[in-house]
């Protein structure tokens, strides 16, 4: 339960012969890349290695996941990667592995320090980037195969390089990683030139509902349970649908309030500076961050949209805009 | 009008003292983010240089041009960026300064040799990577204001580092410019994640007009002249509402018809291989290249569609898929 040094990870794995890599529930990029390249490159060098994750992940993850070779063994040496919590490996996996994680690599500030040892680097983008560093550290050799397995944690959880926690440091891994062999264009077509019918029919229902409010400063969409059911959308879907209302110019707050079922609404709710989601979120019994938050409002679709503008109104009015 | 090296056009701007840089018409972050960052270098050498440019640039740029000095002096030398032809100047520039180009700076690898001396380097994603090697080239200072300039080049010209045009080059650049103070985060926020009401509102009668045909190969998206009157929206919009149709799962040719006047529809196709887009709009008069073209097609929207879909079906019998 302590912190550690990318030294002591990489003496740690050198002195192991049979490693089970643990990767997050609802895996995404991240995790899925730093586990398929860490256990390619630990077969690599002659060990055992084998993937365990509690959910399927994504079939646009095939061109790494379907090449990958997954071996029996009993674990001598159990490593989690780009997990904070140990609530993340998901129920199954929590209930067989999460007492018994004994190396932790991660980039969330917020890591809760549950392995036995953890080495958390908060001014990663991704923890691809550690598992980078360990990688070189190690002179394993960066295989094309690895390469596009940390080129996909790089790519997704940056939103394509463009986030604010890009660092030089992002941008020069890319580059080794390309040089190494990743195929960059096809991953980045993958995963942000792609979009599902279920998703696209999702989006044409939420901006037919887009709405603006208090001179444009606040835009809301809008989605039932049967629209949400009718178009076969996933959780996904909804994220990428969230995050749009406040891409819109002018706005301050982008709100998306989704029918969890009859009277139920669930609101997630995005600011741009100086305006507090946190704020607007709090005055309906709800919580989060500055910029991203999100509250739960009960009633009838009127009823709940009235409420949640109502704080709205209260958290302009004090952001003096 | 011969090709050149970066060397020569290094000590082409070392000698002269009055300096005049062309962008092109209709502007864009390259054209832009290389003639500032020229510019401002070659002011910081203590040399007189402005920025010329046909049409005024997008409010989304003020970040860089407004802070820009633009000096008044009769050109010894007149230098163009990010230019494959003259015509490219647009009307007014091309008539002024046309002939009298002595140096080209552009990554086109179609550059027309217009200028007395180009040099061409179409390895590079954006003509700013070349501004960036010719700057290092001349030990000049890369400012935060010219590495902002910079940055905007490189991310617009290559969809945020999305496109196959990106190389390790390409990031290695980026890593530099961040280093040189370049607001990575908020350049890419102002170009990628904020969007124009007129646009959310042609996007959503994009959206509402969609529709499949052939088991969902193809995907067909519509825009009348009234919608596009309505939305306010520009031709730049239209540009991001055409890339749209071709990014759905399982679809090989994108469509976008757009009534251009009563009678007249504008079709852009957007394929994925093996599907040949020049060939579909070629059946129809029209021409392009394989993954992108665009024809016109004469009268009602359902006999302009159908003419349409029998060029598309033809197409994709003849692609075997």
């Amino acid at each position: 339960m302590q912190e550690t040094t990318m030294a002591n990870v990489a003496n740690k794995l050198k002195s192991a012969d049979n490693i089970l890599i643990l990767a997050h529930a609802r895996p995404d990029g991240d995790t899925l890349g730093s586990s398929y390249a860490l256990c390619a490159a630990l077969q690599n060098a002659g060990k055992k290695s084998r993937v365990l994750c509690n959910d399927k992940p994504a079939a646009k993850f095939d061109y790494f996941i379907k090449n990958a070779v997954q071996e029996e063994f009993t674990p001598e040496l159990v490593i989690s990667v780009d997990i904070a919590d140990k609530k993340l490996l998901g129920k199954d996996v929590e209930s067989a592995w999460g007492d018994k994680v004994d190396l932790s690599v991660d980039h969330h500030a917020n890591n809760r320090l549950f392995a036995k040892e953890s080495w958390v680097d908060a001014s990663c983008a991704a923890t691809v980037e550690m598992i980078y560093q360990l990688l070189v550290h190690l002179s394993y050799d960066i295989t094309p195969y690895i390469a596009d397995c940390l080129f996909t944690g790089l790519t997704t959880d940056t939103g394509c390089f463009r986030y604010a926690n890009v660092t030089p440091k992002t941008h020069e891994i890319a580059a080794q990683l390309m040089k190494a062999g990743a195929n960059a264009g096809e991953i980045n077509k993958i995963h942000f030139e792609t979009k599902t019918k279920a998703f696209m029919l999702l989006e044409q229902i939420a901006l037919d509902s887009l709405a603006f409010h208090f001179d444009g400063k606040c835009a809301l969409v809008s989605i039932m349970q049967k629209d949400f059911e009718k178009t076969g959308s996933s959780e996904d879907d909804i994220d990428a649908i969230v995050a749009m209302p406040r891409q819109i110019e002018g706005v301050f707050v982008g709100a998306t309030m989704r029918e969890k079922k009859e009277g139920v609404f669930k609101i997630s709710t995005r600011t741009h500076d100086p305006v507090d989601a946190a704020a607007i979120s709090g005055r309906l019994g709800g919580g989060g961050h500055k910029r991203a938050a999100g509250c739960e409002v009960y009633g009838t679709f009127e009823e709940a949209k009235a409420a949640y503008l109502a704080a709205v109104k209260a958290e302009l009015e004090a952001s003096g805009i």
